[in-house]
């Protein structure tokens, strides 16, 4: 499925689906994360323009969608709380290329596999959520990861020769597999 | 005007007035500091629900208004390029006080100040601008500005007592105007 490697672990599924409210708070933060990383590639990259719209755009649909979320935790009688972070993330950002031009491929990289794991783990909720409402939940960011993957990809793709984006896909691929391998299947996005 | 104890030095304006495209660029990266003001506000303050939910919006306005300012730059064939800092903001935040219940109001003290002064400045080229399409676009970010203004103080007053933002909105307002004061009349909104 998109550029993954490896499927999440079956273990995961029922964990997550028995703890939706860990599930959804922690993709509250997910969204605001993914906003906050559109505007740090901002300031890393300021002069290219068609990435600075892009992911000026791009976090303020992260904003919409967390607030969607927010919707959700507020119908549940939660408030968001502190950020436990992201082993995963972490791990993927060991393996940026430390200079230029190499830097920023890696950056759409992590943008991208990020946004695609999240989306193969909604694909997974959106098929064995209790409820339809559930369900339809997951199904809409489900959709909106998906095109989140692909306007990173798509970045990548304006700015390195195909045959570069292609092969950095693949390596990338094998690197996040390794780190999904590793993970606990906690009740989290990432987890 | 608003919460602001003195008005911005008169030899600004014609500075600023004849730097159209320093101003531009320097509201850009205005714009995108105050959407990752408000977000990592949610991040230092995730309980607080009315909060987290403001800033999401403040945000997601931030953005769109960095959309409005872009179009314009690209109309003039700038990109954005680096964010030069603001010695303005920084301060500011050197007024902060370093433990709660007080850090939360000065925070919002910061925001709106920094709002306020945008807004005045705004007004200012709003008036004095040699084109009635500059003058347009002042005066939407002016009333842009004036909305966010009062959002953190309406916030404020939420979780203090009104007599207690009163008071540190006069302090603040000493404070930012000895630093208003020692500004050098640069072409950018808060020099």
């Amino acid at each position: 499925m998109l550029c993954l490697a490896c499927p999440t672990n079956p273990e995961w599924i029922p964990v997550a689906v028995a703890n939706p409210d860990l599930i959804l708070l922690d993709h509250a933060h997910c969204e605001k994360k993914a906003a906050f990383f559109a505007l740090t590639m901002i300031n890393r990259y300021p002069n290219r323009t068609r990435l600075v719209r892009e992911m000026i755009d791009l976090a303020a649909e992260e904003l919409e969608h967390f607030t969607t979320v927010m919707n959700e935790l507020e119908k549940r009688n939660l408030t968001l709380g502190r950020d436990a972070g992201s082993d995963y993330a972490k791990a993927l950002h060991e393996h940026l290329h430390g200079t230029e031009p190499k830097r920023l491929l890696d950056f759409l990289m992590i943008g991208a596999f990020i946004e695609a794991r999240s989306c193969e783990r909604f694909s997974l909720l959106a098929k064995h959520a209790p409820t339809e409402e559930m369900r339809a939940l997951y199904r809409s960011l489900f959709e909106s990861e998906a095109g989140h993957y692909r306007l990173y990809t798509d970045i990548a793709r304006e700015y390195y020769p195909h045959e570069e984006v292609k092969q950095r896909l693949l390596e990338f691929g094998q690197i996040e597999a390794e780190i999904v391998k590793g993970l606990a299947n906690k009740p989290t996005m990432h987890g």
